[in-house]
């Protein structure tokens, strides 16, 4: 396999890159200017030396603990908890919400063995044991897993002082009740409010 | 910008890589081993050394000339000019393609202020010019800029004792009447083969 084969190979093991995509990244990188890939070359070599995980959040950071965690602006009694780093990102890009974050590192899986103990539930009942903890918003995906995760998370957490709440479930905005699944339609129906 | 929006940025100028997959696939990247991001880096840093252009035809290769052109059980009379190297890739891929390569390097396109100039057209000229060549196949995408280029390369080429040919023009395989464009299916009836 020559260099050109196995640049190919790399980037169609990567997330959304299948064999074809692969192909014309690659060859979008040779054709161009070698200082491309160079300059990829010396971000992913530095990647994982500059990018740690926040040991409050688990979040990605260059800073510990990061600058959300750090900053005492935010609402610290307000943790928002995910499945994973990416979706902080998500979050924050929206500006909508004031608080803090907890990355689960995953969701309940069994088929996949995934278990809780897997996941950093343990650091999260150690950030509610410190109390000042008013609320836990599960910002986790409406998916099977997500909801294991949700149920798991709150018979485990029913003794702390802490009021938990779920991200509403429903029709996207835009969304066509014509084309919406029924899942999604009977959530948004018990899920209604008042106007 | 830290590290990871730093990649992210840089993924996202890839064909076909929005910012949406860029910060997928760089999450990805960062949970998984560091030996992903640094064989990557590896490859990318040698790429531009390892790999060259053909003299022969164009095409990449590792060695001068490409396997192709060195090799002499194909059949050196008859040649495929193509629109860029990947597309030599691609051929092989189907062997269906018994000859050798041209990598014109682009299409004319005026508006884009690609001129015939800027294509490897001189270099197919004297490869002409060594006699021995019997058919050009014509491989250029149907579109507005290869039929200018094939229209050009005819009118360029037809002093030469050259058969010119065109790849066959129609409906895909698997294709369906009903959904088919007209431009298309106009071509189809005109380039309709005996059964």
């Amino acid at each position: 396999m020559n260099a050109l084969d196995r640049l190919i190979t790399l980037f169609s093991k990567l997330p959304g890159i299948g064999k074809k995509s692969a192909g014309r990244i690659a060859y979008y990188i040779l054709d161009s200017n070698p200082v491309l890939a160079g300059t990829l070359a010396k971000e992913l070599t530095g990647l994982h030396q500059a990018i740690r995980r926040c040991t409050v959040c688990g979040g990605f950071t260059e800073t510990d603990p990061c600058s959300v965690c750090a900053d005492t602006s935010r609402d610290h009694s307000l943790i928002c908890v995910i499945e994973s780093a990416q979706d902080m990102r998500i979050i924050e890009d929206a500006r909508e919400f004031p608080g803090v974050y907890h990355v689960l590192g995953g969701l309940i899986a069994p088929l996949e063995g995934i278990s809780p103990a897997n996941l950093s539930i343990d650091k999260l009942i150690s950030r509610l044991g410190k109390g000042n903890v008013k609320e836990l918003i599960l910002a986790l995906n409406p998916t099977v897993e997500g909801d294991t995760t949700a149920l798991y998370l709150q018979k485990t957490l029913k003794d702390f002082p802490v009021e938990i709440t779920r991200l509403a479930s429903g029709m996207p905005v835009g969304g066509n009740i014509e084309y919406i699944d029924k899942l999604t339609l009977s959530r948004s129906f018990r899920g209604r409010v008042k106007v």
